[in-house]
């Protein structure tokens, strides 16, 4: 184990609960760039016994900064500086008819030189539910269910309905859509998407996305919902998104 | 003091706490509409009769909802379903030449017939930190923070910085920047916005974040950092925007 970097205790203010005055100390030097990006915190049991407190005390302490996104919690090793090495996924460039009508996947334009695999693809026919009915004006739906992950670590789950009278038949319906992806397929089919409309909100995840991500607790979620038109404004996708937000920059690009 | 809307509880399963089991079955109720928008939720008095629970426990259970966006807390009163009724912030309509050029303020697009104000403002000018600096390619700059209110609630603080060698001696470095807001200054300095690029994050708020808006515990923060480019790639603003999580929306429209 490394010394401590945390500087012996100085008196501090009685006025917050010992926990926050300990992460406060502990920020301040992330900030300030004393720790560095992939450093190790002081751990339990050296915070223990700087600040004679109890280890859930301690916990607490760097659990603040693992809430915040300035740290990371590596199982039976200790909490570290988070090394933020987060994929930029530039909202407008990566759907680019240049993207898939050359055949390319999307997810190349988000995580380039980096391993990604979809490592979970569920399909399905179903009646829309009235959100889903009213966003894409049918009655029946097929569903791409998929999660995708980076470097060996989920970072998204995404489900998509598709109106089932345009895609049923389709490699759209089929675990792998073929070159391009489904917007390709779509192009196919004589409904390639001309424009987008994403939502973008961020929230405390529900507990099937947390287990779906393997989110360390306290990390939001980025919430996307897309949805693709093609020509005349008819609806042909709408994709719900959940993101590991400490994963993810989205980058907007726009004229005034 | 209404019915609690809880029905009688069936045998639950023992795989998770008990809080965690009586907010899936409070959350069930939300998302199918059993529950509604301001409807008030069964109050700790109510859980802990019911499910023989200490009132902490039935604080973990309501908190859980809370932390999830599903439900807020009013003082002195109970925990609501969330009447959700977010600040859609369009990212590039709101920041058209035909916006600011036009010496309207961006936020009239946000908030349409809303009470928005601008409760805080300071202004310095101040040498650039290595960021600002880099983004800017400037030594000194005009810092300009705001905090936005709407409906009397804090959603927003925002810092932004400006090359001191452009906007010295100008509206800018002034509380009131005039028709047009800041965009129409740098245009009167030969300046005028022409591109954007946001980049959007979403994290646990920070202290003082918390303290700024307000925010009720577990509500992460909207981070955009934004800069604004002059003709030739010019960066003349850097926008560092939080906003509180719970009341926005944020809509990005672009073309395949």
């Amino acid at each position: 184990m490394t010394e401590s970097p945390v500087p012996p205790p100085p008196p501090m203010h009685h006025d917050s609960p010992i926990y926050r005055r300990i992460a406060d100390r502990l920020r301040d030097q992330i900030l300030s760039g004393a720790l560095d990006d992939g450093d190790r915190l002081p751990g339990e049991n050296a915070l223990m016994a700087e600040y004679g407190i109890a280890r859930a005390t301690a916990r607490q302490a760097l659990a603040v900064l693992i809430n915040e996104g300035l740290a990371v919690p590596r199982r039976g090793s200790g909490v570290y500086v988070r090394l933020f090495r987060p994929i930029r996924r530039h909202g407008s460039r990566r759907l680019s008819r240049e993207q898939w009508g050359r055949g390319r996947a999307i997810w190349d334009s988000d995580t380039p030189g980096r391993a990604y695999a979809v490592d979970e693809v569920d399909l399905r026919r179903e009646p829309a539910s009235t959100p889903v009915s009213r966003a894409l004006r049918c009655d029946d739906v097929w569903v791409r269910h998929r999660r995708y992950s980076v470097d060996g670590r989920p970072v998204q789950v995404a489900t998509s309905y598709f109106p089932a009278d345009i895609v049923e038949g389709s490699a759209i319906t089929l675990p792998d859509p073929g070159p391009g992806g489904v917007y390709a397929r779509l192009d196919d089919l004589g409904y390639p998407p001309v424009h987008f409309t994403e939502e973008v909100r961020a929230r405390m995840p529900q507990p099937r996305e947390t287990a779906s991500l393997d989110l360390p607790a306290g990390t939001p979620v980025i919430v996307i919902s897309r949805i693709a038109f093609a020509a005349g404004g008819v609806p042909v996708e709408l994709n719900e998104m959940a993101l590991d937000s400490a994963s993810y920059v989205l980058q907007y690009d726009f004229d005034a």
